[in-house]
């Protein structure tokens, strides 16, 4: 009745399967979007938590990239990337490992928004005897931290670096509201705001005299949309790479673009209910429900064959630990398939960082129909 | 302002830390209440994957034990455990790994709910050349997976497994449901209708001729509740060794018997919203939700300060992948305590399950005051 793909009959389920090809389109289109308007894309490597595939995605191989746990930053240095924002505001116990992985030869970046930070930042690099970068963090949207891009602390904070040991090396921010915007109009408009908010936060720190050599925004949804980069150096992403159910309900991408998904396989049946069970629970799929707030929630995923292939109104509807249960979408008349014990099936994730981070590695189908899965090792911890 | 443990000021953030005097004491607690009612605790390792606790819970070091993967029976069985239950449906793929596991000496069992699944442990033990245990699952709470407990299917399951190749080895529930039952009072009743379910599984298959020499039922509330256990041979129960705020919400615990909680740091503020930021989001905490029903909502966790104690209305209100916002529970007017950047906190987890998945290794304050923190490993996989 299914597809099914020969090469996946041996892993053990549930089991973290990756389509090459997709991937390879997805970092292709971002890379095509972005070149020729004047700025650099930094891949956010938080995502893909994998040195196989950061070499992908790094074409130049040195960088630049974008991390969120020293531990990345760790890992992708040892590997000879070069050039690394560590884009989660920096603590002062964080700023010796900093130092550490500067002096092994990558430049690393910190980020922060208050003259504290920029104290401690100072103090570090006083006592380390370099100037480590920081940037800026600016609010483009209320979602999260940063100070107003036109909010006289931050020409505080920059002079607080300038002035001390660090380097001020620039603004950073992230509009993360834009994953609740919906279509391609709206993520225009939001990359236009991310972007005025940009521009606003560098004149407000070059009025002041002070330098601003790095621009930097980012978000999947406005860095696909992003129209006008005048001012702005670069742009990071990171969930592009692979998309996920969020992405696609938000038209960034189609459900055939999701490039990740979970194997599982079907543990027994509840037929009155009209439940399948398989052996995929929270433990594999995650329990981001990222697509709750959408217009259609897609609950713990949203069910394939083994080929990949999208069976129509099946979704995950409830998952507890090591459990799964698949059903029929509420409100649809679509008849529950037979689907028997042992079929293999994949869930596609509402959230790849998130369903992602619960595996230790990646089985990855290659482009090349007949040559064999690749193992691709995932790390995790900070 | 807040007390501190020394024995924390070194770990890089965030980080598991378990509070090894309270947890066990929680491990005596249940122990002594099943202790004298006739039948024996088999744990669930699930939770706490990690040899060095299993050794501390499994007193008679070779089991009976209850785990929710095969990696997690593979692991202990490595360490000596001996009688462990396979407790999540079998699939036909998995019956050589259980195969492998029981040649080399433990006796695994596994579990199931239909004559397909009796089928296929038949013929696996037919090619193995052992008869595989198997319990059959029935439902007492329209929870999950299993058969009614008077339905003739479980009869038709048993014979095939008895007149197989394979084993009989009773019958298994889960009260999955108990969950959602708030007090002692609804879960004495919760216990009970579970062990009236189970004495009526029993009744059907030895009514046909069959044996049935294991009664399992288990969850941690009905655990710490059932009063009486005639016709039952085994309690499971897996998460009170650490027990998070689901198991306080619905009245299992107090806050301040939760054993498990992270360390986190204080890394900006956003003082004219109330939140303070710090460095776990949900790749820490886990986005396990589990007190989103109940009458008192936790949101992402409690917020302790760095001794363990419990900040009166401070929760984590939101969670992105490596930030916490940190804010006064809604409807309180408690002041916002000024909480300098660099302070360390413990957050307390909605569910221990979830949480300590997100980290490879427990740091453990010992009960010795002058003690070293000691690291245990944990493990993930299938």
């Amino acid at each position: 009745m299914f597809e099914t793909d020969p090469r996946l009959s041996a892993l053990p389920t549930p089991a973290l399967v990756l389509d090459e090809l997709r991937m390879r389109r997805n970092i292709q289109r971002l890379a095509d979007h972005i070149t020729g308007k004047g700025a650099t894309l930094r891949p956010h490597l938080k995502t893909v938590k994998s040195i196989d595939i950061a070499k992908l995605l790094l074409t130049e191989g040195a960088g630049p990239a974008v991390v969120s746990t020293l531990a990345e930053a760790e890992v992708f240095a040892g590997e000879g990337i070069r050039d690394i924002t560590y884009a989660v505001g920096i603590s002062p116990q964080k700023l010796d490992r900093v130092a550490a992985i500067r002096a092994g030869g990558c430049d690393l970046s910190v980020i922060l928004d208050s003259i504290e930070q920029a104290e401690t930042v100072n103090e570090a690099s006083r006592r380390h005897g370099q100037a480590i970068p920081a940037l800026i963090e600016f609010d483009c949207d209320g979602h999260r931290g940063g100070v107003g891009p036109t909010d006289p602390v931050l020409v505080e904070i920059g002079r607080t670096l300038h002035e001390g040991k660090a380097e001020l090396r620039g603004v950073l921010t992230h509009a993360g509201e834009s994953y609740s915007a919906v279509g391609r109009d709206a993520h225009v408009a939001f990359a236009a705001q991310e972007c005025k908010a940009a521009v606003a936060a560098v004149k407000n720190l070059r009025t002041a005299g002070l330098p601003c050599p790095v621009v930097s925004i980012g978000s999947t949804p406005t860095a696909h949309a992003v129209e006008n980069l005048d001012g702005v150096t670069e742009v990071r992403a990171g969930v592009y790479v692979f998309f996920d159910l969020v992405q696609a309900g938000i038209g960034v991408c189609e459900l055939e673009d999701i490039a990740l998904s979970v194997l599982t396989t079907v543990i027994g049946h509840q037929r009155e209910k009209g439940w399948i069970l398989i052996d995929a629970g929270w433990m594999a799929l995650s329990q981001d429900r990222g697509t709750a707030q959408q217009e259609v929630d897609q609950r713990y995923g949203v069910v394939c064959d083994d080929a990949g292939n999208v069976l129509p109104d099946l979704i995950v509807i409830k998952a507890n630990q090591e459990h799964g249960i698949v059903a029929v979408r509420s409100g649809r008349s679509t008849p529950l398939p037979d689907i028997p014990l042992g079929t293999r099936l994949r869930i596609l994730p509402n959230h790849a960082c998130a369903t992602a981070a619960q595996f230790n590695h990646y089985n990855v189908i290659t482009p090349e129909p007949d040559a064999p899965l690749k193992m691709w090792r995932r790390f995790g911890g900070w």
